[in-house]
């Protein structure tokens, strides 16, 4: 799967001339749309069907700063996915250098309840498989 | 009335270390939403009441630059309201000294469609006065 | 010139799940940053050669609302540049429809003084000709 | 000490009409910056004594929504500091409810290289203590 590229904006660096911190949780979210569109479980379409995924907990390591202009790669995998979980990882390079390392922890809820989709929305289940790495 | 205070965050500066300059179209409707709650028609009870009220125009003149921690005081008043469109006017002080001087206009809309809010909202077109300048 | 594409992120929408009114100063920005990379004097050239160029004023008309996963298609021209002043103009459209308009007005600095272009960094005010509509 | 207060701006929140959760990020270091105000250690005291303390990792937990106009009560305390590295922790509650818990870890830094602060930066050391959990 093509890696997705996050340019770095101006007004995302900060007075150290820097990427602001708090921005790399927006380029994991991002990154997490667009491979959920490329397998064919985009935002809209879990929305239409019912669903939604929130953010139940992020872990994150910042190993180099990146600054204004630099390509991100992202890059986004299944780490671990159970009954009531789904646990994303998340890695970034900035050519070639690993920059960040994270993971996000969903849950799902239908109709204001939390749900297993491995029971409930199994084609998104297997979709997901195709990232587990 | 109370000026609105807005206290410049880390993240709001840039590589030139300064306010970047899309931060002060958010303070703008921080100040908004603040003047609209001490009239007593915030952005809560228009919507209970049916009515919102999106920008349709923004004019700004960046006077000054501000800096982390700076406190920015925050006045807005009524500079024109004609049969659909109201236009606010903001002055932004930083240590007495004029920042940022800038005005929006925004139309009213109710059930989808463009109202009058001197016809149809007379309660707030009355409150709205109190601000006028 | 090809033309400079913004895909409207998740973050970027508010409560009514339009495109937040500030963030269009930042794709202003985005723009404006990709057009002076592409006639050669993008915000590094012109930093280490010494210049700055401070947003002095911005005036811009929201025409139709945008959503999570457009693209606008921005394109950025030079409407004037007099001697201390150079007015940029912006047209965002949204499937072939006028979504946003606007324009920014910036001067120039070198070693903290206004400068004026034409006379001081001729090369870059010829590169700006291109630009003109 | 007194409890930092984040007012929910109506720009912090996203299509869910919920506060988008990259903004709890920033909630954090708008009440780290206050709490190092408060013992006498802020940014810029640092920063001129030739001071920075990047962020190396974060670990959040949200715990419930907050919405726009809620006040969220952040409270930072030191969780553990070793040779290198500080560990502070957070709680933000909103109407007595936790609604997010965290922790960043910081290195310190001077003259561009990892400094002990206990040994070189005593009195940042001990005020730090009051913070102590």
């Amino acid at each position: 799967m093509e890696k997705y590229i996050h340019k770095v904006k101006y007004y995302e660096c900060d007075r150290m001339g820097i990427t602001h911190h708090s921005n790399y949780i927006r380029f994991m979210e991002e990154a997490r749309v667009d491979v959920l569109d490329h397998i064919g479980y985009g935002y809209e379409k879990m929305e239409s069907d019912g669903y939604t995924s929130p953010v139940v907990s992020l872990s994150v390591d910042y190993k180099a700063p990146t600054t204004f202009q630099d390509e991100i790669e992202i890059e986004v995998f299944v780490k671990e996915i159970s009954t009531l979980k789904m646990t994303l990882g998340y890695e970034m390079k900035c050519r070639g250098k690993l920059v960040f390392r994270g993971s996000s922890v969903h849950c799902f809820f239908a109709e204001g309840r939390p749900v297993s989709i491995q029971e409930r929305y199994s084609g998104f289940y297997e979709a997901l498989m195709q990232l587990k790495k």
